[in-house]
């Protein structure tokens, strides 16, 4: 058994790979090739605590896999990263387990590769300044996947306290050693104007910024928090953008009705919608068991413990 | 994190103990104390496997505990074990994984340790005979249980092979150094047939063997394979029969409506139904997240890894 953990992860596959990974997946999907059964939430308020079991069979690789991972919203007080778990990856011929990988690298990975396809997909080409909404591992991700796939020059960056806004600009400029320009602002209206990307992440399941706040034709990537009937960017927003996500079922089960008028990554990858149009786009995002699989079947194949299909 | 595999499991907890852990948590039972949510199974009908994941919390140890295990048929074929995978456990309070059980040895012990807490429940008193069907880890489990709670001086051993039987005899007269004189059969009716006793722990969820072949006031355990309306055993033993199961929901609807007429371990322990009233009994069990919880939380306690409560 083979355990990888976020160190060996990131050293085995890069965020443009991960990109590339999801856009192939995506591109050949096939809805018979997987068993994706319903995930498993135990929430337990008193501790802020949430558990979730999301269990994915490949029929194409004979793999199955269960992402176990908990969200405390409480661990980052504590100086502690607020998602914490474990992929099992099965082999399903005998059911011998033949990998476990860090399910927080493996879910930041995976959060930002989709985000970079999306951005890819519909941020202009031209997109220099992002503005960055949140300061943990998801936001990294999807700043990591941004930078992957435009020319970014500018990220103005605004999270819960002026601390961790200043450590994600210390770790992004550690990370990317390129020549960009980082703003740290306390207010995410300010983060976000005259953004052409703006990347949601963060705990907070109302808009964190008004529907005037953003210039049209830009591009919004919401991974975050969300409710039923909420999410990071205001909903207003909707009636002049086009809406992005994964899968559509699971958009409208898990965040709400107004999913319906959406568009999923499949069908805009076999759409002829090439060039940006001018409109406003968001990528609502609610992460899927289908990424993590097509990452962590990606893994398994650069150290050959899979083979090529 | 701590991994704990099959040896270093046996090493830390005995069979003894393990039928005392559930006697007590039975005792102690408490619904509001634990959440289980519902079990999800994956069918892969031309591999002729199952993956089965089993989360579990319990409140009162403050631990999130998912069970990945998986059963394929064709494995003892090719000279490998039926049932794999693994028992994740989470501290509740960080997500941090606490440690990795052998899912296995954690399933063999508490079904064993469930069957030999029915068995002492129930079986008259002077039992001395046993007869085990089947000869996989289950059956050398529970029988090892039996061992531990009634004075056996004779086993009749029946499997699919002759094979599988001899090595089951070779197996257990190594580990149970006791006087016991072993039989081999070929038929499961002439190996329950005069039994105290008669454990069955098979794949074959239809009648191993006919009503007029048990002596009244025998004890079944039957822990193995079950469909919503055939077991192991035959229901026209039902009609004379005292029906003990783990839990009552659980077993009628995973093992069948006739299991409305059962009553639970929790019911049984609290009861005044002590001594055998020399009725036929029969434990008819699902396998429950519980008792596996049970297992390895005491398992945690002896090794110091969380505390007493």
């Amino acid at each position: 058994m083979k355990i990888l953990d976020e160190v060996l992860i990131k050293n085995t596959i890069s965020m443009e790979e991960a990109i590339d990974v999801l856009r192939e997946n995506y591109r050949q999907y096939n809805s018979s090739n997987d068993s994706n059964p319903t995930r498993t939430i135990v929430r337990v308020q008193e501790k802020h605590a949430t558990f979730g079991v999301m269990p994915y069979y490949s029929h194409s690789h004979n793999l199955f896999m269960v992402k176990i991972v908990s969200h405390h919203l409480l661990n980052k007080a504590h100086g502690r990263t607020s998602i914490s778990g474990v992929i099992v990856i099965q082999d399903g011929a005998t059911g011998q387990i033949k990998a476990q990988m860090d399910a927080a690298a493996i879910t930041a990975l995976r959060t930002g590769a989709t985000a970079g396809l999306a951005t890819d997909l519909l941020a202009m080409a031209h997109s220099k300044k992002v503005a960055v909404i949140g300061a943990g591992a998801q936001a990294m991700a999807v700043f990591e996947a941004v930078l992957s796939v435009r020319k970014i020059n500018q990220v103005a960056v605004c999270s819960t306290s002026r601390a961790s806004t200043e450590r994600f600009i210390a770790d992004a400029k550690n990370r990317f050693l390129r020549e960009i320009e980082y703003i740290s602002h306390h207010s995410a209206r300010q983060a976000v104007s005259g953004a052409d990307i703006i990347c949601t992440a963060t705990t907070c399941a109302a808009p964190l910024f008004s529907a005037c706040d953003v210039v049209k034709g830009a591009h919004i990537n919401a991974v975050g928090k969300h409710t039923l009937v909420s999410r990071e960017f205001p909903l207003e927003l909707l009636h002049r953008a086009i809406l992005l996500v994964e899968d559509r079922k699971a958009a409208i089960e898990e965040a709400g009705d107004y999913h319906q008028n959406s568009t999923s990554i499949v069908d805009m990858l076999n759409s002829q919608y090439a060039a940006h149009q001018g409109e406003t786009t968001i990528f609502s995002s609610v992460g899927t068991a289908f990424q993590d699989a097509c990452i962590c079947i990606a893994i398994l194949k650069k150290l050959k413990l899979v083979s090529e299909v």
